[in-house]
């Protein structure tokens, strides 16, 4: 790293850095670009790369020689990745996927069109390739596309010894591996010895018997969502997947576990916020387009919202407090609804919340809905009263507000769990439904209590 | 694995299986209820015990004899960890943590009171007394709290078969290593070489040979939001922690980093939904009082908005349509609002969004919000001139509309720059913000164009 532009401490690519770098490419210094860039890691250099903008990002490119690293290539994100490979050359491309793992050159290739990516897979050695094309085979989001096939086997009636002199004679060991997987002769992986315990045993040990209890095989169409939870919940650091009959085809490691994990999570984000697949650097038209469905949904709730309150015009036009103090109710639910949401869909996602428990959650979620709601009856009451000296106007406000907050407790826990029941995945709609629910209720509650009570 | 309770193929416990250690509890079989057990990995088990309700806890652990393991603590979420540690007796937990990693002592006893907690540390050895005690002398959250003292050092000057040797010699290698860190003579780590590339050298090749380009080493003080950024960013595997003066204390292993990962995005996901710190297992009384502040606040800003609906009291009471249509508004500019909020907020946690290109991502979320604002703006005019045969009443909702999603877009990312600016978490406050602005806005163009254009 160039002195002057030690990384921030919190890993923060250094605001500096990337001004000098644009600097460079703007004066069109070839060498100090390199020396600039050859400090850094690929995944930072890749992180540059998507925070500047496209043009600057294509005069970088072209002043760099197209001399990028195939490793920053498989660290850029879909969007950016897809933007720089149509620039750079053939060759350059081909001698990219070459160096990089099977695993990489799958993410690299899956979203090109078909002869884009047999021009590609044309360059790999024919062991590669098959490699690749059989990945590609795999459903999108299965483990077979986050496998690596790179591993080291041992068959099960080697010792700590020999399979260290077949390592020691090995040329072409993976670049990372953790263990050693071993297997009967029909390629079944049995169990796995993890290298620190072939490093602290005698040569004439039995690898069999350095097993620990707990081995796990991933089936290659696992989806990753799940080899992601296995991973973290197990503290396993890479596993062996398996074809259909049992049979050892790739290793899937920690290190792409924990970006499905945050991807993952992300996701569930995402879609409580009502957001689909997008990145930072998407264009305009494309954030819009992605956007626009939830909001279309939430438009066509919200007028049938309106259309309750619709019910209620004429009482509302004898007191027109109540058209002010409405929406106060129903953004409460929709608040705390949101609150025993989020609670679920986390719970499902991470295998806590199971018919073991969904009955005890549920009465919680009431419970804490009504207890929530009987202390904001009494705050919102109390303004109600003072605002408007209307006492009548205090009590309508105070139970629609219970009304509202044990509703969106309900909603909230019972919606999730329906969905997930459903095999829908319980993130993507619940917003939705449960601001609905809270909406409704919210109006009708109030106006409702209101046109029986102060009229 | 007991053959009828083969676990689901997404590792979800099967539901069967609690039912039956439920049943095996009641009946008081303590050997079935250790046969059940015996098979499952720690962390189901621990799942299992937050899983089932407080009575039939404390009935499944005196039934089992109180054999839990140590592992099935440091697996427990923090509420159910206490209360389960509350029950047990004082010579089993003093044999449990002796069993234990440094690091899983200190997640036991660090939120003990002081005097239980120097009864536990009594029974370890004096070194790993020392070691927890000085762990809990670091900050909660960072890097000396969660980092393990069990690792692996080299001298510098050594090869990789004196290395070797070294290990198959040593009777006290930590369980779990994934390379030997290289030191100076002061104990300053100089690099680290994974144990795979020990194994796949000739015995007479130096280890600093075979260190890899990108070292970093953690400060002990490091907040672990940053340390688990860098495991991800960098796939790193491990990493050696030092003091101020730069000598190794301790390692940090990427399962720890993966938890602290997902646990980091968890936080933000519940930040933005307005949720404190809180379990499923949470208690009732425990549960309303964690959402309660987050509700109070929308109570306040919520009755702020009504403040503003009450200047136009008047212009409603002479169209009732006004009342009628305005949530639509509001609405629509608070889930704009979230979108663009949620993905800033996702963006700063993961530093693509920097001074870089904040300018760039401001300029795109306007636009966005300006585009949808034209089409939801064309929609909802039509609606309104259907329902209400009024096309003035159209023009206003779809202006206000257009104002309302530009703002929303604005907001939504201006908002939690500017908090991170000011060194908040941007999750924490920016909800509040962003939807107290769309709101009022949302209320304020629609009622006051209203009451200038239809009057």
């Amino acid at each position: 790293m160039i002195d002057e532009f030690l990384q921030d401490d919190d890993y923060t690519l250094n605001a500096g850095l990337i001004d000098a770098i644009l600097a460079t490419v703007e004066a069109g210094e070839h060498g100090r670009l390199v020396a600039l860039l050859e400090p850094l890691h690929e995944a930072d250099i890749a992180d540059m790369l998507e925070q500047i903008s496209p043009s600057e990002r294509e005069n970088l490119l072209i002043l760099w020689g197209h001399k990028i690293d195939a490793g920053v290539l498989s660290e850029l994100e879909e969007g950016i990745r897809d933007e720089v490979m149509r620039d750079l050359p053939d060759a350059f491309l081909a001698e990219a996927v070459r160096e990089l793992d099977t695993d990489d050159v799958v993410y690299l290739v899956e979203d090109l069109d078909v002869p884009q990516q047999e021009k590609l897979l044309e360059k790999l050695d024919a062991v590669d390739r098959v490699a690749v094309e059989q990945a590609l085979t795999y459903p999108e989001d299965s483990a077979g596309r986050l496998m690596q096939r790179e591993f080291v086997v041992a068959p099960n009636h080697w010792t700590v010894g020999q399979a260290i002199d077949f390592m020691r004679a090995a040329d072409d060991l993976p670049e990372v591996f953790y263990d050693v997987i071993i297997v009967d002769p029909m390629m079944h992986p049995v169990g796995d010895v993890r290298l620190g315990m072939i490093m602290g045993t005698e040569r004439d040990v039995l690898l069999i018997d350095l097993m620990p209890d707990n081995f796990r095989t991933i089936p290659v169409e696992q989806d990753i969502e799940h080899v992601a939870y296995a991973f973290n919940q197990y503290h396993m650091v890479s596993a062996p997947v398996v074809d259909e009959n049992g049979r050892l085809v790739g290793v899937i490691t920690i290190d792409d576990a924990m970006e499905v994990l945050e991807d993952e999570v992300e996701e569930d984000m995402n879609l409580l916020a009502g957001l689909g697949d997008e990145d930072l650097s998407s264009r305009v038209w494309r954030t819009t387009k992605r956007r626009f469905p939830w909001l279309a949904v939430n438009l066509f709730t919200s007028v049938l919202a309106s259309m309750v309150i619709a019910l209620f015009a004429e009482t509302m036009e004898q007191i027109i407090a109540l058209a002010v103090l409405m929406p106060i109710v129903a953004s409460m639910g929709g608040n705390a609804g949101t609150q025993a949401l989020t609670v679920a869909v986390r719970a499902i996602a991470t295998h806590d919340l199971t018919s073991a428990n969904a009955m005890r959650v549920v009465k919680r979620e009431v419970l804490v809905g009504l207890a929530n709601g009987f202390v904001f009856a009494v705050i919102i009451g109390i303004v109600g009263v003072v605002w408007f000296g209307d006492p009548m106007l205090g009590v309508v406000l105070g139970l629609a507000m219970i009304a509202n907050l044990l509703v969106a407790g309900l909603a909230g826990i019972m919606i999730p769990i329906t969905l997930d029941k459903l095999g829908i995945d319980p993130a993507l709609a619940s917003g939705v439904f449960v601001t609905t629910v809270t909406d409704i209720v919210g109006f009708l509650a109030f106006l409702g209590l209101a046109a029986m009570l102060l009229l």
